[in-house]
């Protein structure tokens, strides 16, 4: 296990360095990142390097016995170069970025590029071998912010470029998308729009997801090329990028993105700005799979909660033990690498009020000593799990051309969900409560990429919401059912294909047979609650509401709601197929729904579950040495997990003999 | 009756039509309508015309004895126009309309004008004549999606030109918006702006006023150019445009558009897009008698909704039988032609969300054999009554310098209404709201435009909101009273003249006389519910409350409220005057008080009326050879109307000797 | 006492003026305010002056012994001045202002201030010694719908050159906002950007503060210009502008603005527009004590309500009585003049809605009639208060830099509240509610500026929200509680520097030893009601919970909260320091429990106050000859005040022996 803090040290006095180096090594902390937003110290000019800063401070580092991992600055640029090149900058429903903020840049632009590359090399060749560093983090946050998308003219440029590559020709294109369509028949490339803001009727939705590949693809395109650089200059030193916290991220193929980096590392806010409650644990673990799944292997929490944070809001105050509680549950569920977001708080600028580890003064916090005291308990199992992997045999999978589809197309109200105007999270929650029910029952479930994961790993594949096929993963499922896996189905499986057109089929279009069961009719019923029964247990569903006619299927449950007339009609069903088993689940259940109806799946599968109620978490982990029980509670009261008595914010790890 | 489809050839194969085709023709459609989103098809490039894909599809259409009405396709136009000619394009609210969506044309443009032209003397050339042709819609929903308000710089250009042709001079201008007010006298026409988005305080209520008037001449004057063109080359062809289903439209003058038409269509959606649930069916009769009552004349539906529909999102699913019911309604208030909305459900685009009759596949739906059997039950009957008037003694007015009015000055928050950003729909529902007391009571009534109607056709006129006064509509609505009628007036009646001054007397201003009452004070209570008392029935009343000071009036109604301190005035008087007598009524009352007064006035003059309960409708149709009358249960369980049990969505049309 | 009107003679014909002007005699009017939005009459094109129209009525002002307040009428300038001069608009979130509506120009357009340099001249010259005018007030409620920011390239131009004034070198800039934040190392102030628009993180705060600072000087400077000009060419006549509504005014510093002008004016609207409820009385008295404590003298209401008022929406309408006593109100709490708005209703314009004393017509309205009652009535004892210090022992004290700073950091949502987009008056509304408790309570109490105050007038300053501090301001306050004072602090005191900074020590910073207390933790909890107990009196607080740490403090009040881990932790703390005392409030309270907490803090400080109920306001005013209790009911019902029966809306005086 490594522990870590993110440390500027451009906000502090030369003479605060000494003095905060030795507080962190007090409280077990070995390792720091720095300079992410360090590209104006480093080229204050055009082609003026100046590394002076970041030497120092790194070779006091060294100095110390500890080790760095660099940032590359690329999310925020100077403020010289945007003077040079005032295209470089993004634009979003119609406002344009601009200098003073982060995240600005373009991504499409040559000129940004270009510089990119100039500063990265000139670091990399700087840096690359000093002694303390121990790796590097690509950009920041890449992404972020509603930066994933850009109306600039320089990104439509480049979108047409992109299109003409993809499709060759205008008719391809035309005939591809269905251009048909209220007549929007184009004759050259130079003529297609930027799909963005609009007075009313939305852009053709397969010219929306062509659009967000192609800013996907030119983000990862990005972090490759800053890749290479690395890889030549700095042999040896493991790359990653921290992705932002939003957990699933709709646009950018971050499995895809993986590919090219070495591991996995994120950054974890349980609670952020003026959330009134930390999200549900659950949701908090959905995030910790999901990062730990891209790859499926152990992850780098880049930047955990130590405090309090926001820009200029705030809210929650986590409660003294959750602080340590976070930090242990991301080690448990998959986490070799911990860098405490921020050390000291910064007494300037738009995080003044991101409380770190300690306050705006150098005082010792509660905080401090609680995850002083938290290194020291998990310390002592950490280092023989945290390279293994995380076992299960469930896996809810998601997939991004879905994620992105979803987006832009939720049909339910239900599906819709903005908490910021640049994100549209409906999917992403909707697959975290899919994810919850396993959760709950105390199942290690992971959560991985439909186009990374090998299905026969597992005996339980949840696939929610796969509405968009891609025909090699269809085929890949139905192997896996075949050969005797059970396959969990949601609504809208199976409806439409990779260039966005509906099947000349009904739901769930290719799935059809193996779930033995067709859909022609659905309502979208939004955020209303709709009754139903699961065996002897009324139930509640929402969001979308299809009416299953099974073919060959079982009937699982059945509507009741007098308001519908589709009461008494089936929304769940099961299917055998060959060796295997489709269970096709027809809406969206409610929590308590989700978690009866895995109980007869799982117990059909023999695989075990407990339930231990709302607030603890049980996981299981397999070490070198041993395996271990890990009971977490989440509540600030005691709670009893079978005989055990936890405390409150409690981690309790039980080894096993193997 | 013609039953007809709204049919998308284009978005099919050639192979397709003809199983299409012999599949419409089984469920009884023998009309379609086409083309209406093809200028790209064909005018695939500027001036090079190609019509071989509609001639295929009308001769196979003809060859199969059906017929069909051509749209010409303004609506949307080629990628290559506004490429060639970039300042064709809308702008509303800072946003600029573009290519890749729909409507974004700015009517005021001359290229855009010269293209149309162009496109439909082509068009009207090349199909003019077609044995198959049996009219012409011109455009498509003109206007809709918030494409009646265009803030672009050519929109402003030709609303200065139109306000010198109003005005002649600068001076007049000034004078009659009252410029001097916050000192903004114009030297000249080309200093005036758009009124469109601002920061603050608005802009002068008589300039919005004209802006909108402009609208709507340009509009209505765009439809002409085309109807010429269609008059000179396709003979005896009649001509409508499709208006859009948001009921009274509050910026073109639709009764005025309708004089250069040959017969009113409209497109019905009693529930769209994240609707979760359709409108009551009151207001869609409203919607119902709002078309037919433009001209008084039967009406044609041009796209009646056959499926689930929207466009991202979607809501409320239409139950067995309630499809068929709306169909049914349509043709009952008075449509002589149905073309359903849409034939097969589009694969691709922004509609592939917008179920029609079929699916995605060909196979038959539910629906299918709904709406066929509907055809059947109905045909029985509807040749008889469909082309004869439909009978009223009481008539709902409505009028566009009033509608154009509060959509600008709503006075009350209970009377803004924005389901979009782009519409601002308070005075249309509070319209459909005074016409609902009469249509729950089942008493025929007619929605008429105060512009067109002839007031001595009804026993019964309801004139609510009528706060700026056309004079010529005011002398006859004088001469109406005084030969015998009952006018019912509302709140705010008679305030203010046509150029958008309040008169300088008090409200009801002309009408102050024969309502035999006065209003110096009134409250804009939002949606708060005020107590008041008519006979002993307590009620409550909303968005304005005027406090009435009878000068030879009756109080027939007094505020009861005792959180206000107009507890115990009069809020509804009545007045004779002449030969007839005037209703004032100073608030908006809730359904069941209105359904209450409008008893006491219904029996005073003598028309009879029945209740059954707020599901059931009843109508009374004449025939050439019988009379008929209609009952209509709109729920979806069985409902009692008398004597009479009906099924749940059922119509039942009893004849009656003449 | 004068009583005036707000009279537009340029919306009537010259007919009308002598009826109006005996109607006002007759209403015991005296005065009128003309000509602030007169700018296109007075100039009708460049450099052609016409004073002809204002002469006239001016004339036949004096000829009827009246007398006028000019307004200069730079708040709307005529359409020839922007069609020359097209950068002198203002821009706000990306809209640019336009002509046809108000508050347009941008007050650091060089060209601009030209031009209102010669109207005001012209003006001052003309009208400067004619025996009617008294006074004039200088443009109009400036900076008011959000004129105080401005996002236009001239404005930006400006702030570059006022940011290159305060701080010399761009690396003098960078050092002190903290500009190595986020990397954003300005080379050249040309580099620096407007912080407007943004698509996801805000600005940088010290840029912020820094740039309403600027806009607050820009604006002070305009005012001072014409106050130039006025001195020069109209000598003797005293100076005002009026203050626009909305209470404490985040952005101009009112308090340096009034430094130079003779007394303060200020527009009393207790409710305006849709608003569904006048404001709490407790609310408005704090409106007139933020008024007439900027100069600590007697004020003019420049607009009192004299009737019903909105532009496009309306709302509550003042009952019978209430008008009268809001007029009263503004007198006993320091006003020695009230010009009513409007005289006469506007026939047109965007104000058509906004009713005066008379209707669109000259009937004599009820409220005429009640005003010149209450005209009468408060006349017998005005002449002898008015011109009289308001006395009180008791001062909240605001804070222009600290109203800037909670505008953009405003940390906790409940300290958010935006009723227009560009207002955001959470600052505001809080500090009305520290007010609220004494007003209550009885007690005479200032609302002061913290740059103007002498603390030893008082025995008790309240300081809510005083978290960046201005080190003069904190010595005197400190010499205050030394010398015996009692300080009443509010949570987040003493966070920050007047860089923006936050203290490298704990909140209350400076101000910890005096307050015996330190605050490590705090929480956000929005609009969340915590529960605490003060003595036996449990109550709720909100917005921010603070967890106080007492070093020498005794603690006064616990958090009881049992959903908070800090339940038992201080709330409330009270410090001897020498001869004073100082309170710590940790929290926002609620109303009950302010007053709680005052009522002990007086009883302490021996302070007498009474408590009549949430509706009945006392206050005491010493006049030259006698003393006078004040008792008012702001309630449409009759109330008790001790033995004392008050009609509804009574606002009765007892004069008392001095």
């Amino acid at each position: 296990m490594i522990f870590g803090a993110d440390y500027y040290p451009e906000q502090w006095t030369q003479k605060d360095w000494e003095e905060d180096i030795r507080i962190m090594k007090e409280m077990g902390i070995s390792s720091v990142r720095l300079a992410e937003f360090g590209w104006a110290l480093m080229e204050p000019k055009e082609g003026k390097y100046d590394f002076s800063f970041f030497n120092k401070i790194l070779n006091l580092i060294h100095k110390n016995g500890m080790t760095a991992i660099l940032g590359t600055p690329t999310a925020t640029f100077p403020p010289w170069l945007v003077k040079k090149f005032p295209d470089i900058i993004q634009e979003r429903d119609g406002v344009k970025r601009t200098i003073g903020t982060r995240r600005q840049a373009c991504f499409s632009s040559p000129d940004y590029r270009k510089a990119s590359v100039k500063i990265v090399t000139a670091m990399a060749k700087h840096f690359g071998n000093h002694p303390a560093v121990i790796g590097w983090q690509i950009d920041n946050e890449i992404g972020h912010e509603g930066s994933d998308i850009d109306h600039s003219p320089v990104s439509l440029k480049a979108f047409r470029v992109w299109l003409k590559n993809k499709y060759k020709t205008i008719q391809n294109l035309n005939e591809t998308w269905g251009n048909v369509f209220w007549g929007v028949l184009y004759n050259s490339f130079d003529e297609i729009p930027i799909p963005g803001v609009h007075v009313a009727s939305n852009f053709h939705p397969s010219m929306i997801q062509d659009f967000y590949r192609f800013h996907s693809d030119t983000i990862i395109d990005f972090v490759k090329l800053q890749a290479q650089i690395l890889r030549k200059f700095s042999v040896g030193r493991p790359l990653t990028t921290n992705l932002y916290p939003s957990p699933f991220l709709p646009i950018i193929d971050m499995a895809e993105l993986a590919s090219y980096l070495d591991y996995i590392s994120w950054d974890n806010y349980p609670t952020w700005g003026e959330q009134e409650e930390p999200f549900p644990h659950p949701f908090i673990a959905a995030m910790q799979q999901y990062n730990r799944g891209l790859k499926n292997l152990p992850f780098t929490v880049m930047e955990q909660i130590s405090g309090f944070q926001g820009h200029d809001l705030l809210g929650y105050l986590p409660a003294p033990g959750q602080t340590k509680l976070w930090m242990k549950h991301s080690i448990v569920h998959g986490s070799n690498a911990i860098y405490f977001f921020r050390y000291r708080t910064a007494r300037f600028g738009q995080e003044q009020l991101c409380y770190g580890i300690l306050d705006h003064d150098k005082e010792k916090t509660e905080r401090y000593f609680e995850l002083q005291k938290g290194i020291k308990e998990i310390s002592e199992y950490a280092d023989d799990f945290v390279e293994e992997l995380f076992p299960a045999q469930v896996a809810v999978v998601h997939d991004i051309e879905n994620a992105r589809n979803w987006k832009h197309q939720p049909i339910s109200s239900g599906l819709k969900y903005s908490p910021v105007p640049w994100a549209q999270l409906g999917y992403d929650v909707e697959m975290a409560t899919w994810f919850s029910g396993m959760n709950v029952l105390n199942v290690n479930t992971h959560f991985r990429p439909a186009s990374k994961i090998d299905f026969k790993d597992y005996k339980i594949i949840i696939l929610p919401m796969y509405t968009m096929v891609t025909d090699s993963i269809f085929q890949k499922l139905e192997r896996f059912v075949k050969e005797g896996g059970t396959l969990i189905l949601g609504y809208r499986t199976g409806a439409k294909d990779l260039n966005g057109w509906m099947y000349d089929s009904q739901v769930p279009g290719p799935f059809s047979e193996m779930a033995g069961v067709k859909v022609r009719k659905f309502e979208a019923v939004g955020n209303q609650k709709v009754k139903f029964k699961f065996r002897f247990f009324p139930g509640t569903c929402s969001k979308i509401c299809e009416i299953l006619e099974p073919t060959t299927a079982e009937v699982w449950a059945r509507y009741t709601d007098k308001k519908k007339f589709y009461k008494g009609q089936p929304i769940i069903t099961a299917n055998s197929y060959h060796k295997g088993r489709v269970i096709y689940i027809g809406a969206s259940l409610e929590p308590l729904s989700f978690m009866l109806l895995y109980r007869r799946i799982l117990r059909e599968a023999k695989i075990p579950f407990t339930f231990y109620g709302p607030t603890v978490e049980k996981l299981n982990r397999t070490g070198r040495n041993q395996n271990y029980e890990i009971f977490i509670n989440h509540s600030g009261k005691k709670n009893l997990a079978g005989l055990k008595i936890l405390n409150p914010y409690e981690v309790r790890i039980t080894p096993k003999k193997k």
